[in-house]
């Protein structure tokens, strides 16, 4: 049994603790957070508290607070020599106090509030400083159901840094989309399964392999449709920006 | 009983192909193209000429030609007044010659060559300036089980560029995010889930709905971090455009 003390009440502890709570080898003991009443849906499955003072003894606390945050609440804790671990991609292991062993649990994937998650389907990126720690948090998110991979600190940044391309950016070109074909009255819906398709692709084949299109064949017409049609500046920004970088990147154009 | 000619040896010509030929109510009577080792592979299913003025009687003509093709094979055609169709996302209708009633079945989706298509994951935007035509080729696409939608000129080319958004570019920046995690020797699979779940949020809950990150939450630490790490002056430009981008979108800024 390993047993657990979440602090923070976001998206991420919350799907934390559900996850948790219903995994046989984890116990959550407690579930810490400044303002009671976000946990106050949740008192009747688990101690709740909002007095750092009273921490109850666990083998691992996960720091599943803002990334300003971090720092702060680790030097408060009220005892050391215990795991104390944060879930953020881009906050430095060391920026935790190290009266307490250190590590990070960075689950690589999307968190909504209301969709439920499958933690199969999250990676989770682990930082230790110690291998025994190392192999606790291993054996907590494949509990979970969770894959695992560890992680350096530099490689956790960069996950982060990419994780920023493929989710936050690739939505807003999601949304460009939704802008350009309203602006026409066409449905927006019949881009949806391209959209899968298109994040399918790149299950099984390289991103410069699934490459099609008018930038990567250099078709010089489309490219000049294209722009006439956008009356956005900063659609049009984006799309010279972007047709450049796959001509970059496939041979059409040199820096 | 459709019949039907098809005319070019691309992507979405193989693809038309094998699943009109699979398909009851739809006979390919023939299948036209310049060189015809590319159809060598299949003539043993269907009568194959490189000849136009061999071409056979049918109810609809498909021109899965290149854009640039289209007209002037349009206007070699041996016939009149039969229903000539093309594919392309943003050729005109009466580009095609007149000579015939023109048509357009454009599908949208992304055809590899090696991947099998299911085409009830394929919207087919058709127009046709006249309704009996559309009708027919309605029910051609029905027939393949593919969801239809009648569009016109700038519905149909909004759509061709908003699919270069959603598709390319985003196919793009997963590049991108390759290229950044592998910098660091970081695993690029740990991002397909993600990849994934960002593609699969968007089909219940509008682009601007799902958006979450740095830039939405004008989190200017991030932000600088990220910067800080990108060595890639191109990643650096596309990083700060598509960051203002959502936040003009989410009032974090004005133009």
């Amino acid at each position: 049994m390993i047993s657990v003390v979440i602090l923070g009440a976001g998206n991420v502890a919350t799907h934390l603790f559900r996850v948790f709570n219903k995994t046989e080898n984890i116990t959550v003991k407690q579930w810490f957070n400044r303002n009671l009443k976000s946990l106050d849906h949740f008192k009747n499955s688990v101690a709740i508290t909002n007095d750092l003072a009273a921490l109850t003894d666990a083998d691992i606390y996960i720091l599943a607070v803002s990334d300003d945050a971090i720092a702060d609440i680790s030097g408060q804790l009220p005892f050391k020599n215990k795991l104390v671990v944060h879930t953020s991609g881009c906050v430095n292991i060391h920026d935790m106090d190290k009266k307490n062993r250190r590590g990070v649990l960075y689950p690589l994937q999307t968190f909504s509030k209301a969709a439920p998650i499958d933690f199969s389907n999250v990676p989770i990126c682990i930082e230790t400083l110690d291998k025994k720690d190392y192999l606790l948090l291993k054996q907590l998110a494949l509990s979970i159901g969770s894959p695992t991979k560890r992680v350096n600190s530099d490689q956790r940044k960069v996950l982060h840094l990419a994780a920023v391309f493929v989710n936050n950016f690739t939505n807003q070109l999601y949304r460009i989309g939704h802008e350009i074909t309203e602006s026409e009255s066409a449905e927006f819906d019949l881009l949806k399964p391209l959209i899968l398709e298109t994040a399918k692709k790149v299950q099984n084949m390289s991103p410069y392999m699934a490459q099609t299109g008018p930038a990567k064949r250099d078709d010089k017409k489309t490219i000049k449709n294209h722009l006439s049609l956008l009356e956005n500046n900063h659609h049009k920004e984006i799309y010279n920006l972007l047709t450049d970088s796959i001509k970059l990147t496939h041979g059409r154009k040199k820096l």
